[in-house]
């Protein structure tokens, strides 16, 4: 399995939102409302062969009132 | 309990040494290698009553290799 | 109690309409208009189990005038 | 009385040094630990006529492990 | 008197028009097209206790031409 | 006459030794200290023929304590 | 030849189409999805007198869904 | 004379009209396409009196399809 | 297969050394001289089980000359 | 021949001494001190298939003073 973290910055006012329709996919494993610069931090477990930017692109791009994404790869859990 | 992320920035060359080494204190959830500007990620639960920016001081700052930490709150898990 | 500062980026003139509209809604402990990149500087005090994300999306981000806003959470008084 | 905050970046593992050396010169009416770029945030109280760029040189610029400051002056409170 | 100078980011081809309607307010002590990030320079003298960033506000902030402004405050004169 | 304007970062502690160094030199017209990014601001006049550039590095930057300067020119006073 | 790549950011949910539609023109020898400040990037072999400039311009900008891009010259392979 | 540079970022695919009409109006006296983080590269001499800044807004500011300048001004030619 | 990129920021005068070390070393497929803020950029390609992160740690980083890098990871070759 | 810009950042205070050894290896076309973020900008003509990386690295990296380079490469003049 791929492990993969997506922050999400989202437009003003809008972070809830996003974060109910992302769980509602119950694609991430976890979703969490954050401090800092990203308002959405999203953890993601795909298998091994899965396109991680494409399944970005398609499972998280559409949904309403996100701004911007930055999408950070695991290499290996210690 | 309170969730949050401390994304590191270790000294070029170090980065497998302060996971291990963070590893071994057994103080973080999970710890990953990880792309992008920063080398490393790690989760931690710890009590309500932490002091985060304590426990960040006194638990991973005096690890040799590291340049700079970046910590994230969690608010609320969706 | 939790305590933390939001600063909020208005738009060009808007600051003080802003800043008279946070004041009036009577959350805010204390509301400055500042120097610097931000415009204005709002202290807020919420019981602990309060989700203060959430608390600044329902609370700030409908007010008309904001561009974008940057929570500071502490940590610790000294 | 002007009211003015300064942030405070300290070297990595000193920040709890900072805000204690800074309470004890009691001259801030709050030091806090706080999340995000900075690591400290102090609040001030002087008189009108005092230079708020040298009493930060005078007073908080001489603790040991700062690395740097940045001084948010407030124009008004609402 | 407090004495404080305003950059101003000026929309393309604005800068002009914008100085000149400054200048024509007569509130500025000097203004300037200047080189470098910023289109023009303006320094100001006003009462001690004038809220400096609601003059900006309401005497700079409604010209037309005006992308962004940034305020800097002067402590002393050497 | 050239009209050219010169802040300046100087390094933690050491803004009021550079401005009285600077003052005693009799080269600015006018020296502040001053809030934002810069701790010092300074304004000149020199002959057309003067070269800015030369004449910044041959009477600032051997003053002790700078760390990085920024020149503005003004094109016209309005 | 000259060989050089270029990094492009598309607009959000719109990567995957910008590929298909720069690879559907057969010029770039490699185009890649990607982790990182850029979603895509892709290697061209140009003739030695081909303007790189006028080159991604009339072959690259009129793909809808792009944002901006990022030429990186190579001036030699080792 | 005033020997002085402007950069140009145009909006995407329009550095070659831009740099055509500017070819055009004969007030540079080098344009070139570049590389890195602007598109154009123009090359000025006017008169000692020539308000540089006016002069830019005039002579570029109105050409279509430019996104900004950045004017760098020479002080001497070794 | 993975594909993956790395830019290389070295130290001033230092790239053609680090590029000589780096191709010498065999590991990369391709490693050129480039311009931008980054000096060299080299492609790798390992075996899908390989830790990026750790291979460019042992394989890279010990190479004397090397300021930083910046690693792009690819998802998906069109 | 290739034409290409090359912006020098000085250490303090160095801008003319860098300068002056850059003249004297009577390489570049023309060198100016400027205005803006960099102190220098020289302008260079080389044969086409001379490697302007190498050059560069070769010819001006090693001269005493400089902090960073910038190399700009032009694709056509207009």
């Amino acid at each position: 399995m791929q492990c993969f973290f997506v922050q999400l910055k989202t437009r003003l006012g809008r972070a809830y939102d996003v974060a109910d329709a992302l769980a509602r996919r119950e694609l991430a494993s976890e979703v969490y409302s954050t401090s800092g610069e990203y308002d959405l931090l999203a953890k993601f477990y795909v298998e091994d062969d899965v396109d991680v930017g494409h399944f970005v692109n398609q499972n998280l791009h559409d949904i309403d009132g996100i701004e911007r994404t930055y999408t950070t790869l695991t290499f290996k859990a210690f």
